[in-house]
């Protein structure tokens, strides 16, 4: 399925290299003031090229609303949205269409439908995500109106982790908000990068200002909801709430978050182990989790590899990819949650 | 909701105190006959009291189906069933009425519903996911019909961590396949109980025979399902896949699973670190995962809290509950991913 | 699939013959006090053997709800219930194994599941639809608080229609609100009987009380949703809302209805040649629609038809069915468009 | 919700005066060869324009697929696909802005939004079935492959029904298989469109080669989905199968389906009064239908009605529209169709 939501749902199509992406967002509520601005800054920060560590490639990244909107102002209706590619290359990549890239999703494609767009990635292509930016953009704006606030951030690339937040995340290219942590990461991007090869890393994801009582036991708990959406993104491999596994190896008594009152008489935790989620509903608490991202597949040297008739044959290097997705995934770590957010509170009915 | 997939649908019901819990398996392939003390089986793998190292609550759990099936064989009609609860001392749970136990759903149900069955945990109590492993049950006998193997097991407790399997995971009590490592997590369990304390873990799951192109990008990517899925059993709180967070701070020309072909000319991969799925559709290889399971909160000591009316209350050590969750969790991931796999594959049309 | 609804959603599961039929309902709203006695009563509206025109089969349908409720009230979690089957009698039904009989659902079943539940017409039994009435008369409660009543009725019998309602249908064993039609339709279904046949008819249903603006566009039209439930009533081959098919022959000026105000002020339409819905969606007037009903095709006389084989053979009469299922269909009706409008408007979010 | 299907889902978009219409087909079969310039003119059966009895509206209605295709194969990718609107007079509906049109969505909208694009009905407009056409149009080619045709036709304009059908109804400008019949409804139409009123009419519709056993007990009847489909269509107020009402009235000795073996030895029924399905599954016969159409309540003449304050009004004469919707409606009571059993026999999965 190429939809994703309930309520608020956002449905997607478009290929790498095909005329256009785009996606139709469904169930947004009417009457919300959409800055369109706004929405076009989001994907700016997930725009190839946006910076020296990310992707050589160039695409304007211009989103058009088609439908949906009156003077500015949701209407209920559908919201479809169109990004026209510009770079559609597709000539550079013939070659590949009898050669399965390791670790990429050309086999495994090739398996289900039996016939894949090979040009760039196809569908499988993590340009896709830019209509989830899109998606996530809407859904930002709506739950600013509630009160709340989703902010992403590059926690580790490699070996180095962020130690504390002094900074802000978008005043550096990787996206950390520990000034000195991503002067390091960048280091590390641009050695990785030099020596033709990709790197892993976490991004860091806190909700805050969501009411408890939020999600639905039992299938559809907003860790089970959240934890779906951010799998749902190309190239993660692990998620966590929390204490996350870390937790795994502590006992009871030193994890459980005991309730006291605030100032205001509310119930709240003194602690917050458990991430904002308790029983699969919210608490009140922020909601954290973090994201794993594996090294992208797309090396920048040779590589070995077979053909679709399952013949040995090596891969050129191919010089337009990041050599770490992370920056560029933290904007799609946020709209993945906006998403998933709005659509426990603000679906129309 | 209390559903989980879209092709072949399990929908449950059912409180910790009530009168029985059970559920309706729909979407089920017919003519798939049903070994129906094998489902007994699974679900004695979960029954409350079976080691000295697990709770000491009494249920026989004895499911009885009450359609969907003739002369052994299913119809293609759904599938009901009940398990009678035959251990109801409500009584006991008078006290909880107005106290919400930390780390416990007490809070965040109350604060969806309004009200909340406090009675043993009412529908939050883990006891709904004896009708899960009904459910995973059904559909492990039907996978097994297509060659598909799904086994999990203990990984690690506390600081335990298994080395290697060399028995047999249900040989023991705590279900490890590392007979020395088990030995070392009993022993903690015994001591962190007798201390009055819980203790977390992970449990790992390997998945075998599932041919190449199970799953659907973008949004029901196979990883996005199975994520989703262990994250809906109480206490999870991380998942990963492959390398899973490990990977993260790797190369990717340490990590990229070069493609090969196996003696039948087959293409398979040289190393496995995606764990078996690549652009969210299964390669052919195992699929392997690991679940993060937090201590469980409910401490075999006095513990503060607070009343809903926001008072502080201590909470007497109640002792019935499982100092680990883990063991008993082993049967419930592998009905999760039994239930996954099986509705990508095998739903009736 | 056996469930119907998104928010509020009803599972059914049950063989005519089988152990118990049951269901569960889930995203039922918490803090709603149900009277089970109502629930009886209404499933006992369409209890067999409840007057000399239905089926002389004796079921005391007594429903016993397992999960979801406290005290009387509801909790917000799931709602199971059973009923059991006290008739089982298989036994008669052998002679039934190997013969499709014309215009059941023999053949059909046989031809998607290579196998059937031949007794008693096993899944495909109208008796199925007691479990809807449990579920509909859960909804029928809440949809009162709203303000909301639905009331269904027989408006013809055969050739005998219904003039003006002067009686409360529940007065007569037809339920029909016209006394001197009922008394000729109560005639015609005890003649029809005799005769060893079966006679088709209308129910008429009015749903007073829904605000403006209910429903969805485009494909999930308050008369699409409407529409599909009462479809998916065994024996129905025809819908329609306010003039239906007869305002095809009408033209533009005789049937829209022009807007007005009421007495206190709100916009109101003269007419309801509509039926209470413009654009998929209520505006405030009654909802009235009209579903038509087949003559069952159980013959109280000997039938032709073939063998699973091809093979042509005779059915013997067999003498437990309703001549006309009309009256017993008047709660189905109801619990369907309970089921439906409390969908759209109250599930748990 | 703006999606229909389950397995094939078709989410559309767009007002009838935004930028553009459009749509999303997921989950569509890969390797299927479509012919565009055949979608195209299924496009141009439902265009404004087409002859001197539809409304004077001229637009190109241009379909511009953007994805999910390579080189004229589908390859399982979503197929988004759009129409631009070349006719956006905005100008002219301004004073629409603040006018509630009599039968139409005007103030259901209002009621359910709280704003509506007044521009042309805007979402509510019948122009929104141009992008269903898109989506049956591909199903149409799809179902081909599987031997399944499906044809609707005008049964009925006003009081004037068709008799027999003599000739191909794409023959006609009112689409009626009776030539004779066509040349008086036309008649009638013109008639009526120079009395400035409009007039209902009833489309027939044909499904052949469908196999037993497709469609889903209880919800999800073959009669339930094509109903709801039918019931989504803009002015629909019935529909039934097979006999459908007038079956009502008759008695079950007369309308029962006996079953006959055909020449080649299937088991076929004698007669098809049930319209082809039983126990809301396909028994292989032609399955059967007829949709009712109230007339359009755009009227060519001045209306009496309200303002969104209440105020009585005089709408002004306006002169576009069809004066029988029937006609145009017919390629999209065929999309229905073929979207709802495409849906059922050919998703990917």
């Amino acid at each position: 399925m190429n939809t994703t939501g309930r309520n608020i749902r956002l449905t997607t199509f478009g290929e790498s290299h095909g005329a256009a992406i785009g996606g139709i967002i469904d169930g947004f509520p009417s009457n919300v003031r959409i800055d369109l601005e706004a929405v076009q800054a989001e994907l700016d920060r997930r725009r190839p090229g946006q910076s020296h560590i990310t992707t050589g490639r160039q695409e304007a990244d211009r989103v058009r609303v088609l439908s949906g909107m009156l003077d500015g102002v949701t209407t209920g209706a559908p919201i479809g949205f169109i990004i026209e590619n510009t770079n559609q290359r597709s000539g550079d990549y013939e070659e590949m269409a009898h050669v399965f890239r390791p670790s990429h999703a050309d086999f495994t494609y090739e398996a289900k439908y039996g016939i894949r767009d090979y040009r760039g990635g196809g569908r499988a292509s993590a340009r896709e995500t830019a209509t989830r930016v899109v998606g996530g953009a809407f859904c930002k704006q709506l739950l600013a109106e509630h009160g709340i606030r989703i902010e992403a951030w590059t926690q580790q690339v490699g070996h180095v982790e962020m130690k504390e937040a002094t900074a802000d995340p978008e005043s550096n290219a990787v996206r950390c908000p520990d000034s000195e942590a991503a002067a390091r990461m960048i280091e590390l991007i641009e050695q990785v990068k030099a020596e033709g090869d990709t790197i892993g890393g976490i991004v860091g994801c806190k909700i805050s200002g969501v009411p408890a009582g939020v999600g639905e036991p039992h299938f559809d708990r907003l860790n089970a909801r959240l934890g779906s959406a951010m799998f749902s993104i190309p190239a993660v491999k692990g998620v966590e709430f929390g204490m996350g596994f870390a937790g795994c190896s502590r006992r009871g008594s030193e994890v459980i978050d005991e309730f006291t009152t605030d100032v205001e008489g509310r119930i709240v935790t003194k602690t917050n182990h458990s991430g904002g989620i308790q029983g699969g509903l919210s608490n009140g608490m922020d909601i954290e989790l973090r994201v794993g991202f594996k090294p992208v597949a797309t090396l920048l040297r040779e590589v070995n590899t077979v053909t679709d008739a399952g013949e040995p044959t090596v891969l050129k290097a191919r010089g337009r990819h990041d050599a770490c997705v992370v920056p560029r995934a933290v904007p799609v770590v946020e709209a993945m949650a906006a998403l998933t957010i709005a659509d426990f509170i603000c679906g129309v009915r």
